[in-house]
């Protein structure tokens, strides 16, 4: 229904942008506020405001959101160079890496001290719900400080691409381990995993290879067609047939998304845009509704009694360990020049793949019990909220301190 | 599924840059090439071509659409003064007038013609589905032909709304008399016609005297948020919510959004917006990829074999009854200077409200039988093409002749 779409979107950009201007003037970036706005929007149909219930789960505006984080990505892409990206590959490997083992462990040890009845299995897999970074926030941080071309940033960027594939590899060897028995299907869970990893490497390795080769020829053949628009349309096919790409060899379409920034590097936009116009300023009014679209959507999704409901000491626990955790990665900088701690800050983020782990925690069982109990669930929920919220005004106190080149991409129109 | 959502944009907006790019060679509308692009899209299903099928029922790509024609009407409407439209009133209600009474007259002659055995006041309804325009064609071809300002396309906007307005009456009549049967519910059917009349005309003037007087406080009040894109976002949460509006009063939400873009004339844009920038130039990115979405979308509803199943003679003479109707029209114009043959054509096209028509006729019984068959639907579904393809090159044609001023809103980035 078109009218419920947009009821939806009233409702949401104007939360968005109060929330937003509201944490601006706190000194806190915006997105801080566009989370919050939401999170008290999701909260009104609690207060007995029921006729927004839809805004946090119409499938239209979900889609909407899904758009903006992949267009904040493609952003991001456009405004990184592969060159740098590749300068800081070897702390971009070590950051996630660590970043993924040294917080499973610390989950693990969780699960064992507080929840003592349980299968092990279970405790190790409420460590794999704390190993993915959630890329969005922290890119959008950046990308307000005007910081993505920093070795900071590259490496973070860098870090959450391979941290993406790592979780697929966490992620394929879990779900075979829970499915045969955690002894039996050993095998089967390291081939299917290998299997996965090979996907991965190669739509990457592939898409950028191919895609940079192809694209500066296919964006000239498109450019003769001389129609309205269709140099900046091409982009935008680009940015979500590689995100579409990305997300069927089973990766997170924003890495899709980020490749394809990537690949348009070697396009000579000035010369085949009209004249005056850059891509990046034509992408600004979009993303400018989608993106803060995205994060309000994300705090419309938190369901207040659920995280109350949950084990709040676990909740903790899990938060702590979530963040000490990927202060791990700091020691793994080894790019000179690069401050560790804004790394360690900007991987702390969990989001949806933290949740896609936990939502199959629920359904896969062990011994005729679930992974996970609901209490469970919603502690994980909490940590994904907690680290969410955390991160944003972190960073900026981190790189508040010394003023940044001119932003590179600004959000605003 | 945004994997759904992804695969959708892709082939949609690559199939309209095709299409609109080859129309333009052939020195054709870009929106024609759209349509024909839609259509054979939308045919690929025949083929065998299956994986696609969804592009035409995804509910996120209707909405998408739907958001593209709703922006459509909302630029146009900032193109244009109220008054100017004002000036042309008369003109415009005499051609909406002598627009929605002759089509119907002449299809209810051709009911009473090609389906001699049938209820009169099925022909009656045949002939309904002829009386409302479809504004959106119009619109862009206007639009891309830089012509929203003149007399002509004023008058043809103006007449728009007020046919909208006139379809409402005209479907509530129908309704009450079919509900009720023909005689007895008379009186009960021109009450509910008089009700929703009043809710139009008081959504219409309420909106325009309300918002031109509210909205030029309530901007500057929005810009001191400082915010980023406050006052861009702002304005599009001004076309949401007036679309929505129209659409909770029983219009059409374009009805909303070209009132919407009428309601922020006396903003100040110039002022409160960053510098250099304009409301125009910040929505172009936009519609530029949403408003072929749109056509190219619409290109994809139809449904071939239908088309061919339908009573071939009936859609010949409905398609005829339809663009003569409108040329009717043509006589009323009374505004000095205004051209009264592209006022007509203008007219011609036949959109969602016929095919809404056609939609109750199918389920609508009257003494136990339906008020059209699916062959007298199909054939109504075939005017509706037929009238909207031909009116694109017939407008290209007519005021192809003398070149008009600079584009007023140039869709291409």
């Amino acid at each position: 229904m078109i009218s419920n779409v947009l009821v939806a979107m009233v409702a949401l950009l104007t939360a968005a942008k109060l929330g937003g201007a509201l944490a601006e003037r706190l000194g806190q970036p915006a997105v801080l506020g566009e989370l919050l706005a939401g999170v008290a929007l999701g909260a009104l149909p609690l207060r007995g405001v029921g006729g927004l219930a839809f805004v946090a789960t119409d499938t239209t505006i979900e889609s909407l959101a899904g758009l903006g984080v992949i267009l904040l990505l493609f952003e991001v892409g456009l405004a990184t160079r592969l060159a740098d990206l590749m300068k800081v590959g070897l702390s971009a490997l070590l950051v996630a890496a660590i970043g993924v083992v040294v917080p499973m462990i610390l989950g693990f040890l969780v699960g064992q001290w507080l929840l003592p009845g349980r299968h092990w299995f279970s405790a190790l897999f409420l460590g794999a719900t704390l190993c993915a970074t959630s890329v969005g926030i922290t890119a959008r941080v950046l990308t307000d400080l005007g910081r993505v071309a920093t070795p900071e940033g590259q490496i973070i960027l860098g870090a959450a691409v391979i941290d993406d594939i790592m979780g697929l590899i966490v992620l394929a060897v879990m779900a075979g381990l829970a499915g045969g028995g955690a002894a039996a299907a050993g095998g089967a869970a390291w081939i299917g995993a290998a299997v996965v990893t090979g996907k991965a490497v190669l739509f990457i390795v592939g898409s950028l290879v191919a895609g940079r080769a192809l694209a500066p020829r296919l964006f000239r053949l498109a450019s003769r067609l001389h129609g309205k628009g269709v140099v900046f349309t091409s982009a935008l096919v680009t940015c979500f047939a590689l995100a579409w790409a990305a997300e069927a060899v089973g990766l997170a379409p924003i890495v899709g998304a980020f490749a394809a920034g990537l690949v348009l590097e070697g396009v000579p936009f000035a010369e085949l845009l009209p004249e005056g116009d850059r891509l990046e300023d034509l992408l600004m009014p979009l993303s400018s509704v989608l993106v803060p679209l995205f994060f309000v959507h994300m705090g419309a999704q938190v369901k207040l009694p659920e995280l109350a409901g949950g084990s709040v000491i676990l909740a903790m626990a899990l938060t702590v360990a979530a963040i000490v955790g990927k202060q791990a990665c700091a020691l793994a900088v080894v790019t000179r020049c690069a401050d560790r701690l804004t790394v360690g800050l900007g991987m702390i983020p969990r989001g949806e793949v933290g949740l896609i782990f936990a939502g199959m925690g629920l359904t896969l069982k062990m011994d005729g019990q679930p992974l996970l109990s609901s209490g469970e669930f919603a502690a994980v929920v909490a940590m994904v909220l907690l680290t969410t919220v955390i991160t944003p005004p972190l960073l900026r106190w981190r790189l508040g301190g010394s003023p940044g080149p001119a932003p590179i991409l600004v959000l605003d129109p």
